[in-house]
């Protein structure tokens, strides 16, 4: 089939807070095609920047929008939506955001082409099962250790086996008060459960007081110590897995190409790779990642903080591989983003998380709430009109 | 002094072509203060694309607009530039975009900090001296090896030493067409000129082929071959200048933060880092990579195609180092990026290039050019005008 028509909708809460929650805005993708088939991709990132890239006139042939590049082109295989992840990045070479922006595209590429095909996307990838996964509820860090803990004590009794806690307050009130954050955390999810740590790359490049908070929080058996350091830190992430802290440390959220994972990795020496599939330049890309950390030896683990869309994407992505059997699973979510899709990915009875047997994503988008919440935005540049979404249609 | 406003003006010449010439459009990007200093900067980017950094709305505390950032700020010293560069990337942490965006309000930010104390932006930036440096004519390649040795031998007569010829057909019609584009390169420019090839990314991650073209390339004697692979072929170049090619190779211009050239240099072992002040988050994130460059015993050379503008801001962050010697000085660029200043950085009659004796970036941008040129923008986004570029005033 040949695709007809890409388009992006910025979605927005009505009112946007400056807290780390990531569920407060998103940009979907529809991609259409001549034979009437849709698919849908979400990206995390920021919507207007995203579209950008989804119109932006060309400067020159390393500058040339989403749109031109896949409008009008065949969609028959996998290997179609591998070339045109290679087209897209080698016409987007000079544009920085071209991999979060496509990561919409790609994962709407191949939702559509399941959906032709009768296949779940996981199939598409080659894999042979689609095992479930042990979801970790992922929250935000309470204000104070109580407020954790109650936090922590909710999920536990909602059935989650697993919970992450992450950014707000932690290394903001010095180690005493870190400490008490993790022990809250520990004691409202029970000693029988799982707990991660994420620091919400709070100690910048500072790998010594990293490698200190590991040690001060083993003793309360965290999974995980997440983003101790900025994501650039490279260097300093080497020297302090170097040091082989007591608790396992995870990073690669702030991946946005595959290289910048692979960097993180090989030279990092994380134990724990976390891609966020609506950043890195959606299933294809992410896919390279769970190849390279089998590799090496280390774990994926998706990262997601937006819809059951792209928890969809995130979880098809490494279906098919038993042994990486965590999955982000954001329990804290907006009314757009827990809405989104009619047919969200529940957790069983079991405490895991399943795919839905169905092609594509498996997922369906609700355009209601497309409706609800959309951001009518218009661009014009240079005389034309680059962007009208007005309503949705 | 406090920031007062901060705005960007996308530039365009009427008509762009699909060729490698990044000098069709820009976007540069004005700082006033409230003591009405101003400076100016230009991105290497997708001016939509970047404005949108400047003016997207909140999508929650890592998108952060970088109007938002700055705007109210105190900019009295280097070190207020430096933070808010720190201030900048933490505020946009999750936009990929940032670091092509904020370039241009960085080397703004230079020049008007130079221009409020009286200083040119090198003694800002700790040199004691700037040296004149070796510009080499960049341009693209002719279509036939005929073109090529007419182009070179212009240049030379233009009084250039040195010249590189990048992209065009190189790499596409085999490598005997390869090799006859060298060599007329080389017989155009004369035995007593240096010259430079650049392959354009076309070998992607083939890194026996880039090798072996390197062989083939030697007698002509290049300075450099450059971008023989993809930016993201880290390995590759690894692999590749493990095997000490012939001809040294170079890389960097797709690096857009300096971790990206820091893993070029000590992962890919390149001998030549290429750094666009416009893309990889202005002088102060380039002027990290002259630091790391020295120590890995590697050579600083800029990465420009745009305007005077950013010769000048490329040229402050490496003047007060005499070993790096090589400017790259773009020789056929557009209307637009020839006269965006009205004191270009000329070559002297030593065949030399040196800045100008003034405050700041000591080049002064023409409001007449921007205004012929300018493309009149507008983003709405829920109700709300972002951005209204209909006028340069």
């Amino acid at each position: 089939m040949i695709i007809a028509a890409v388009d992006a909708f910025p979605l927005a809460m009505p009112t946007i807070a400056e807290v780390s929650d990531g569920t407060q805005d998103t940009l979907v993708v529809r991609v259409r095609t001549d034979e009437g088939v849709e698919g849908w991709g979400e990206c995390d990132a920021s919507p207007l920047v995203s579209l950008a890239v989804y119109c932006c006139p060309m400067s020159h042939s390393n500058i040339i929008s989403i749109r031109d590049t896949l409008v009008g082109e065949r969609l028959d295989s996998p290997d179609d939506i591998r070339r045109l992840h290679r087209k897209a990045r080698r016409q987007g070479l000079d544009i920085e955001q071209i991999d979060h922006a496509y990561s919409g595209a790609d994962i709407a590429l191949w939702d559509a082409l399941g959906k032709r095909l009768g296949l779940p996307v996981w199939r598409l990838l080659g894999d042979e099962a689609a095992y479930p996964k042990l979801p970790y509820a992922s929250v935000l860090f309470g204000d104070t250790p109580d407020e954790t803990r109650r936090v922590a004590a909710r999920l536990r009794n909602a059935g989650f086996r697993a919970a992450k806690f992450g950014w707000g307050p932690m290394g903001r009130y010095g180690e005493g008060f870190d400490r008490d954050l993790v022990a809250a955390a520990r004691a409202g999810m029970g000693d029988e459960n799982e707990i991660m740590i994420d620091a919400g790359v709070v100690w910048g490049a500072d790998d010594e007081t990293a490698y200190h908070r590991a040690c001060l929080f083993a003793p309360y058996r965290p999974t995980w110590l997440e983003e101790p350091l900025s994501p650039d830190a490279i260097d300093e992430y080497g020297r302090l897995t170097a040091r082989r802290p007591p608790v396992p440390i995870a990073a690669g959220e702030g991946s946005n190409r595959v290289r910048a994972a692979a960097d993180l990795i090989q030279n990092g020496g994380v134990s724990f790779v976390q891609i966020d599939v609506g950043r890195i330049g959606g299933i294809t890309a992410a896919r390279e990642v769970v190849a390279l950390a089998k590799r090496r030896g280390a774990t994926y683990v998706n990262h997601t903080f937006k819809s059951h869309l792209s928890i969809a994407a995130s979880l098809h992505v490494f279906a098919g591989v038993a042994e990486f059997r965590y999955l982000e699973y954001p329990a804290a979510a907006s009314d757009l983003a827990r809405r989104l899709v009619k047919n969200p990915l529940a957790v069983g009875s079991d405490g895991l998380v399943r795919l839905h047997d169905a092609p594509g994503l498996g997922v369906e988008v609700d355009p209601g709430v497309v409706r609800a919440y959309l951001q009518p935005t218009r661009i014009e540049m240079g005389g034309k009109v680059l962007a009208d979404v007005s309503a949705f249609a």
